[in-house]
């Protein structure tokens, strides 16, 4: 019953101002994703049921990961069939208009994907806050969800995952939970934290992609 | 208590017939993926741990996925010791009867998967239909029931999954599941729809094996 | 309610001596396996995020695959939030300390190491048991409570897992969590037990390190 109520007021993050506005960023962050795996597995070589599966991966990889671990079982994306929908979708857009998807500017492309990133973090941030998880797990449930489907796919490519490698990608995921988590329990109001968490992820994955920023390494490497 | 219940009633799949036969066909598949494991652990040059962990994981892991997915835990497997001593047994015939198994001619060996294959695909898509999963879910379901033992071993053996790489397999599962889940959602009776399930699946692999069949992929790739 | 119960009855495996002691002891396993994680970052030229990742996963990642299949959602590890504070601690300690990391003897480490293995699969195979998973399988969640978080590292790095390599490391967390497993079984007293299969676990592989034991593999390979 708590477990039901619970998933019910989840989609109400934003409630004050539109429910119908969370849900359509949520699906336009699995789709973005969707369509990076799908494009991961064009590149590949990979055939169709590859790019069936690496998107489904990278899209909801992460907020399933995220909800085994909080205990909110079956997950999300398993229980509402229009995440897996709109992951096979994009995964199809990717795999025939592939010639098409990669006339999209690259910058355009990094864009959207710091948004899918930036929400997925918010939102996952926010959910295990609505578990009773510790605030600095919490944090980390919002980073696991950003990044954990790219990371399964990575692996399924048999591939060292990009966030174990290179830049503030994960960071900036941490960054904007950090800021939902915090802002939560200093106990501000939803939205405006919301939007807080998700510009901070959004501007600073964006601003470290420009000026090429990475986390510290160990001289002599 | 209803997890209970649903435990109890789930391996009825085929109780018309008989549940006995379930359970043997349901413990050869258990038994086959084993072998597999164990004779690629032999391949790769382990040692015997690595053939029970490889066994182990192939021939449980799609089942283990599925159950925490849709929240049948503690899975199947770890439930009921005899999963896991099947799975060992399997694993110590294939390493130590390795000459003997390779001298089984291949495409026994590929039919015996194919039906291992096609087993465990139809009875996830029924056991997630039991557990209240979307019917589009379920029959993902009974795919990486099919598929997702091979894939985690592929992983663990830094491999790109074959589910990735070529052919009908995956495919195949999917179907097999599909007949299963839309056959129970037209209130078909339950054991002319398994069987349907199973032969399906197991004839798409059997010929896509004959015939070489393969997925769309990009041209000029 | 039980659940809850369960969980706070859990760190009384040693409780007729102390309960002080086992969680220094747990702690310290994790602290140990964390510095290795680190370690392994440091050496495969990651930033201080992949230290990070690396370390959490080395030290927590059995435990919470053991915890997610036996039912314990959440896993220890995500309720409490010293566990993750301490993996990052020896994350930051191994990646800046690097060099002085360096100079422990590499035998102190393997003892480190062998006595987190020895206590991981101990508390695993007990906390299995304590959730009514069947012996044979709760020994099973031992192993994979002491190799879990070391083999989820070794995938991420894109590496075939120790584990289904080399030497008698996963087979020393099976007979720890064994005699565990048996003298429970037996209702011997806890304490002695536990000293058991950790001293059985500790001294196989210390023995095996010196002996350069290994099992058997086939001829001709």
């Amino acid at each position: 019953m708590t477990t039901i109520r619970r998933v019910l007021s989840y989609p109400a993050l934003l409630r004050p101002t539109s429910d119908t506005l969370l849900l359509a960023v949520d699906f336009l962050g699995t789709l973005v994703f969707a369509i990076e795996g799908g494009v991961a597995a064009a590149r590949g070589n990979l055939d169709l049921l590859g790019a069936l599966v690496l998107a489904f991966v990278t899209a909801l990889g992460g907020g399933i990961i995220r909800d085994v671990l909080i205990g909110a079982i079956p997950p999300n994306s398993i229980r509402d069939w229009r995440y897996g929908a709109i992951a096979f979708f994009g995964a199809i857009v990717a795999f025939f208009m592939h010639s098409l998807v990669l006339e999209i500017p690259a910058s355009f492309l990094t864009m959207l994907d710091a948004a899918g990133l930036a929400l997925f973090a918010v939102a996952g941030a926010e959910k295990a806050l609505n578990y009773k998880i510790h605030p600095f797990l919490a944090i980390l449930m919002g980073g696991i969800t950003g990044v954990g489907g790219g990371t399964v796919r990575d692996v399924l490519l048999a591939q060292v995952p990009t966030v174990l490698r290179a830049d503030v990608y994960a960071t900036a995921a941490l960054a904007g939970a950090a800021v939902v988590v915090i802002g939560l329990r200093l106990k501000l109001p939803r939205t405006p934290v919301a939007i807080c968490g998700i510009s901070v992820c959004f501007l600073l994955r964006m601003v470290s992609v420009w000026r090429h920023w990475n986390l510290p390494r160990l001289a002599g490497h």
